[in-house]
């Protein structure tokens, strides 16, 4: 079998979306013109940017059982990014996080379009109100792309326990990260157990699993574990540099804008442990503090930066992507697909991502 | 075929629901002990009170095109109840909803567990984000139960056409309310179209819909449209009174809370139509005052009564349900349901719900 080509796929699924978004925009303008908005909305965010990474995973845990390419199955595969719009509406929304791919994030653009038309109440209840509609909207969309992807009812139910498990342990995992910053916690373990959760298992693991599970190759699950968790961890440890350093124009989000949404991550936990008193004491100050100008990331950046954190969040990094890719080397997934999964793994944990 | 008994399927659907609660339970404590606030709060939604109409339509639905009752088929059916959960946790958060069935809402209990336990942050932040995650649980929970009923997966192709409509729809409706709300409006056709969505087409059409899905008998969908929109109707028509006037105790919502959250209801709209200027004026002004008061909620109580706009609603309630049962004598619904189906219109828009 040929290696799949990954921007081939992307080409496929961005496709998918755009025809599903599409047809569901007419949908809704079905049930009223006053929804307009909402249809725009959720056709942009859809439409516009993401990088497909719990898609192509889920398809590639398919083609790595050696079964033959099936646009229906990648059909299938692509209901994954929905979910993933829906964890992003309400994460920003419960982070007060304000933006998303260099746009304003959903509730902020509806909080905005209630300002613009003088709309009567709290513009930011608006918001949030809208955020929380449409991201429930993206979960019901998600279910739907799956069974209207045209996979068999025998196939649907093969997959439904993955695509449950995937998404209660997304909602858990949120409500731990929500939890971490409530405990304000610096533990190292409690931080990667959120990742794992959060990152590990429902970016990667469960994706593969889903693809597997539609392959009905089930011996397969052990080995994309075995690949998954490490490298969703390093996944999320490179977010959470990202979220602190990384160029707004590859992340779509403000410099610093962890910071001063306070996560509680690996990285946080780590220079905790590496500063002194004085430098712990304005961290645990400063995070969480939605006032944060410029100056005070800057100087937040330098602690961490100086604390030789970074370093030791790279070379955590490293060592869990290189046990990730070991794990490939069980003569279970098909060959051709071992490198594109590699591929994968290099990508999702590469500094520019 | 004897006529189904309402409150041997209420008992069934609640074991189902038990027990169900109780195995989503155990699963999260395995993600971990700190998601044990979660579980409780979930199982005690799921099992505590709710008056479970939706399954029972649906299943009456399913036994009206003269099928044989099945287990499976009624444990799918109960799916619709999640569904309704999380359309409650939200919409009591967007609604700044404080009380739900006489207990705090789900925001409100997690903004209180968390001032209790003197967490870090903001303690209305840590109520809202949770009741975001809760209410998707419940959504996604709704697809797990949907899917492990039993029923095959032919069935399951056979009903998800449905069900995705039902979920659109109620989100759909949940945004025009908010949109109501914001432009503050008068008109007795908006508000009825709200109704129409928001509980018409979501709390009675489209259960009968997924019953008769599941039957395989489509040709019972325009019956159970001409018995289900009016009644629906209806019955979210009872459902303004009760938020206005109803008695506490019965609604498990403090009295007037409909006019503290400014709900634009037909109740309101007709109202406003008959009332002169400076009752209009004070209305409008105090519509949506989180701080009303007792007495502020009395005299707004009477300003609608004396207006006539109950005696209004109370005949637009009779002249609905009238029509939706009228609709049930063309022949094509099981003999024996068509009482039940009666018997639960009149329970759906009876005085004291």
């Amino acid at each position: 079998m040929n290696s799949p080509d990954l921007s081939q796929l992307r080409a496929e699924i961005d496709k998918t979306l755009a025809s599903f978004a599409a047809e569901r925009s007419v949908s809704l303008l079905g049930i009223g013109p006053e929804l307009a908005p909402v249809a725009k909305a959720m056709s942009d965010f859809i439409t516009q940017g993401g990088k497909r990474f719990r898609p192509i995973f889920a398809y590639l845990g398919y083609l790595g059982s050696g079964a033959e390419p099936r646009a229906e199955v990648l059909r299938a595969c692509t209901s994954l990014e929905l979910v993933h719009v829906c964890a992003l509406i309400h994460d920003d929304l419960m982070d007060g996080s304000n933006t998303r791919r260099n746009k304003p994030a959903i509730h902020k653009a509806f909080q905005q379009y209630h300002q613009d038309a003088s709309y009567n109440g709290s513009s930011e209840r608006f918001g949030s109100s809208s955020a929380i509609l449409l991201g429930d909207l993206a979960l019901v969309w998600a279910d739907r792309l799956l069974v209207e992807s045209g996979i068999s009812g025998d196939e649907l139910l093969q997959v439904q326990s993955v695509f449950g498990d995937m998404r209660d342990e997304l909602m858990a995992g949120q409500y731990l990260d929500v939890l971490e910053g409530a405990l304000a916690t610096t533990s190292i373990d409690r931080a990667l157990k959120v990742a794992r959760f959060k990152s590990g298992k429902y970016s990667i693991e469960r994706p593969l699993h889903f693809g597997a599970a539609l392959s009905g190759k089930k011996e397969l699950m052990n080995t994309y574990s075995s690949f998954g968790l490490p490298l969703g961890e390093a996944f999320q440890l490179r977010d959470d540099l990202l979220g602190v350093f990384g160029d707004p124009d590859v992340t779509g989000k403000p410099a610093g804008d962890d910071l001063r949404e306070g996560k509680r991550t690996v990285l946080i936990a780590l220079t905790m442990e590496l500063v002194d008193q004085k430098d712990r004491d304005l961290l645990s100050a400063s995070l969480g503090k939605e006032g944060l100008d410029r100056t005070q990331i800057l100087q937040l950046q330098e602690i961490i930066s100086s604390s030789g954190a970074i370093a030791q969040v790279e070379k955590l990094i490293t060592e869990l992507r290189d046990k990730a890719i070991s794990a490939l080397r069980d003569g279970q997934v098909e060959a051709s697909v071992v490198s594109v999964l590699e591929e994968m793994a290099t990508m999702t944990t590469q500094r520019s991502l």
